[in-house]
């Protein structure tokens, strides 16, 4: 396997360059421009102190996610989704997954009742996006919540992010397993999974696909395998980023 | 683990009772009406000749697949999405995961150029209702494509249709994985998992979630090994259905 | 007249075969599952206690209805209006139209404040749908309000029925008075009526369309007569169903 | 019955003071400012060469009607349908009424392949909106018919409108059967009847609802024969202002 | 520039023949029917005691307008914007200038805690729409604020309007500056102004553009000072109109 | 007037820092980041061949605009368009300004029938963004043309750009006139206009609003003459953008 070379000259178990600038926005509580290659998202966490009138008073913190593309972020444009007038199947399930994984690593009653929305834009498209959101919303969200404790609104000393969290893609392309596919490689694969793992190594969510032929256990497992060794790489990014 | 009895008798690795009313629709080219327990699916299967613009000329099928539940197929009444003016996020991801899962047992070229609608109406919902949903599928997509071979639409020895295709859920709920989990069991559920499994035993799709506390590899290969078996079961059912 | 006999070898003022599955529904507080021949809805009864905002401390009541088709309900597969994003006109007529012949038996103060909301969802249309749906939700009205009064919401003696309702269509097909028309006959009516009668034989509505010539008095009368008496035939099917 | 006098001074079988400014719009190609004492109703015709697609080549010609009120056209205002970003149950309604009741005097074969569109926005309501309506829009619509066939899109002789029609309220108020109710009569009636007569004193349309107590034959009765009498003198007044 | 005579007889400076019916209304607080030349608007103020919710106990008031066209106010037919079911671009902007400009001549504070909604519906559109719904509207909103201070709501002494306001267009034609463009004329224009003057003579707006080339400071201020001339003689039928 | 120093230090003739990323997107047929202080609006110009069908075969292109801001864009999170289902009217009235002026120095006929389709989205937003916009779509603008050319869709020597394009805020302050207003400034102003100004110093759009008082016209040409300076500078930036 390692004898393989792809298209952009990695090995099968190497990601994509990545880039992450912690801070980019001058209006956020936290955000993180991330890059995975050419995929460029930017994460902002906006915190509210407070929560959603259903949550009152139940002592639990909220934390949701919002994914979308410019409409120029790939290869040809695509119409907006403010213009069609509503939000596609895609876009919403993506968003939904990102919640799910951040919620993961929060425990929303040491955030205390406040409420947190990551939006992540991808600015530009190539392959990963929804894993890279995941991963550089994690950033944007830590600080989120250190603004949040400086600001008095988290208590001083409760831990209100359990663990951290990173996604990757991986796939099969030709027979091979390979991590972190780039969009020419993605719409190749014959099976196509993301997993997001906490950076003690559990997972939070595996989701793989059969784009071509069904895959057997034996597939799965070296997938899984390879996905785990990319998340841990990726934490450590998230780790130099955020400065630990 | 074989000790454990579930609030309706269940041992851990049982399926509901399964029931499969196939031809319910006097209207559709293929239906069924399905239950898992106390959920009840209402599949039809709508064949057009011809498919959509964008696929025209190019020899090739189309299988698509839209989910949806009555306002008053749960405990409470949920309002009408045509109501609100908008599907919601979790509409539209079953949806695409109920066309994947068809598509993948589906040459389209075999299927020549028709188009294939299936619509999986939630009559009345006790959990893994998307399970239910690609499982009678399967049963109303093999009838509609017969009555496109009986109707000279679909060549007379192509072979259509490459393998079945079943879904169940499984999930771990005090520690212990489970079979097909009913909505009480689903609540409780700290990691849930929907497996979709050719006839052939491959696997299509695997989304794993953490609900509670992530999961492990070992936990993990504990369900997949759980739903393999819950899905040759479900094609028994099938097999049953179709006088197979 | 009595001498026309129609496709299905029914006479011009019989009824089609009439089946109500009272309590199809799990989690309702009242169901019914009606057949007028092949025409097929599924009638819930949602009990809340309570009323909308703008009616709180008025010491009444509400009851309202919702009518809708499962796509594939006909013979050719209609979009969803929750795709489509806006509920049609012709459903918003029905829903009107279902929830009027409702209130008309309702005696709101004596319902106190309580909700109740009817879900009219037809599995299958063969004509007729509008006026079997009328007829199926009395049955799950009159259980949902009995559910609220065994609950102690509704006062033990306060008579919230004061009659029964029922519909049925009428029309005339080359010059001749018809009873419940399905659906190939509704096509070829040259003037088509809905009637919605009480139990005592009042009229809570009449709706007479000429699809063809317009029609004259004595039409007219010819058509009320057979519609109200295809109520008296639909009355007793309710009574029966409710084990009055 | 003919003792009774109204808050308006009008005897029960009297219509309000009918005003028909025909030929109001510079631009439509018929139409007709109509009034029925307070309730002021806009109706414009506009005619175009050639029917839609799903028409085409069958030589047949289109009508169609939408119904609108101007915001505050009512006595408190109601917010727009376009910024509510859907339109109404009752819009839909009376809408498909008007488009109804015209396309009941038009013999679309003798139109030709041409297409009339009938806006009917209300300018000022009091009571009776959908009835002044139809009443204008034939006026509209005979105009636009006749500037078709003096352009050359309808054939000469083609006798295209074959009858005219009119519609007017009729109701039960304290007992008393009312023709052409005010609003203030309106929200009172405990029968509601709406009735759209062709010039010949034919029924194309009946519509009779029971706001409050359930009504019988007998009032059924009186109600039709006020409202034919009522639709004969609106018959006067289209044929004064059409100068025929 | 003198000699120039239009395709209607006017001179350059000449505004078309201005007409205002205040009080067209019998339901609105305040209203004018107004016309330039073939433009016809209806122009509604709706008074409401108290103010939404975000300016509740600031001790001020609100004032909002809304313009919209009936489908055949043009020479051809536009689909509703509530059946498109989205407001467009055009008629945000126009609502919103007409907002900003009554704004601008009221003190909210001396209007107390009351809402004041314009609407502005075209009946028949030739040119200068927005203008005159901004001419039309001033005289609504006079009459509004008057039955506001003769219910109680507005303080007796309270100057709640501390100026007037006209609006009207003007433009570059084959080279000339021309006031108050008919529709054949706008069509034409190499530059198209609108411009928002006080009884006082000051701008509210001014709103400048090149159809077709760009336009330098000279021609800009040969129109500012036809269109400042020109609301002054607005400002004098209004003034009429409103018997001040 | 040059005495005053605004809260960043500026004179009140002074620009922020402009800068120009000219080909950021590796998608975009042309593209420019471009910074005005703290305002950051990324601009993507995507080249298509061929024009919409209403245009086609009049030997004429089509350039258009959209302009949108991310949720948390601005100090506070906004809720998207997508998710509310509906563009709002400063969104649409922005776009609609950014296509005239871009239009405004477009040959059309020159450019063939192609499309040019400008997003302006803003990244980060601190007052001037649709001048920001404006001023980097023209970049976009003119590599897409470029793109068009080397491609063979725009021919060799068609002069399909006939002028560049420019936008600033300008308003007045305290009584002062200044130009380019930062947020903190721009609620402040009492008068507020954006200037579109063509590279030869011609005005393409003037649009000014009394936020407070109305204005006369001394000030309305003090901020006239800022703004055509303002302009010229950023005519510079432009062209050692482009490389000119």
């Amino acid at each position: 396997m390692t004898d393989i070379v792809r298209a952009d000259g990695r090995t099968p178990d190497q990601l994509r360059p990545v880039v992450i600038e912690r801070g980019w926005s001058a209006h956020a509580e936290g955000s993180a421009l991330i890059s995975f290659g050419g995929t460029k998202v930017l994460c902002t966490a906006s915190f509210t102190a407070g929560v959603p009138r259903w949550l009152t008073g139940k002592g639990k913190g909220w934390v949701t996610a919002e994914y979308a593309m410019l409409p120029r972020a790939t290869n040809s444009r695509n119409d907006r989704e403010s213009i069609k007038g509503r939000v596609g199947g895609r876009t919403h399930e993506i968003s939904r997954l990102i919640g799910r994984a951040l919620r993961a690593v929060v425990d929303t009653k040491a955030l205390g009742e406040n409420t947190i929305v990551i939006d992540c834009d991808v600015l530009q498209a190539d392959g990963g996006t929804r894993t890279a959101a995941i991963t550089g919303a994690y950033v944007a969200l830590a600080d989120a919540i250190e603004w949040g404790r400086a600001k008095g609104h988290v208590p001083k000393n409760a831990k209100a992010l359990i663990d951290s969290v990173a996604a990757v893609s991986v796939g099969i392309i030709d027979g091979a397993p390979m991590l972190d596919l780039a969009y020419v490689e993605d719409v190749r694969a014959e099976t196509d999974m993301n997993v997001v793992v906490t950076g003690r190594g559990l997972f939070v969510e595996v989701q793989g696909t059969a784009e071509g032929a069904p895959f057997d256990k034996r597939e799965l497992d070296a997938l899984l395998e390879l996905g785990v060794a990319g998340c841990a790489d990726l934490r450590e990014a998230q780790t130099s980023a955020l400065g630990e």
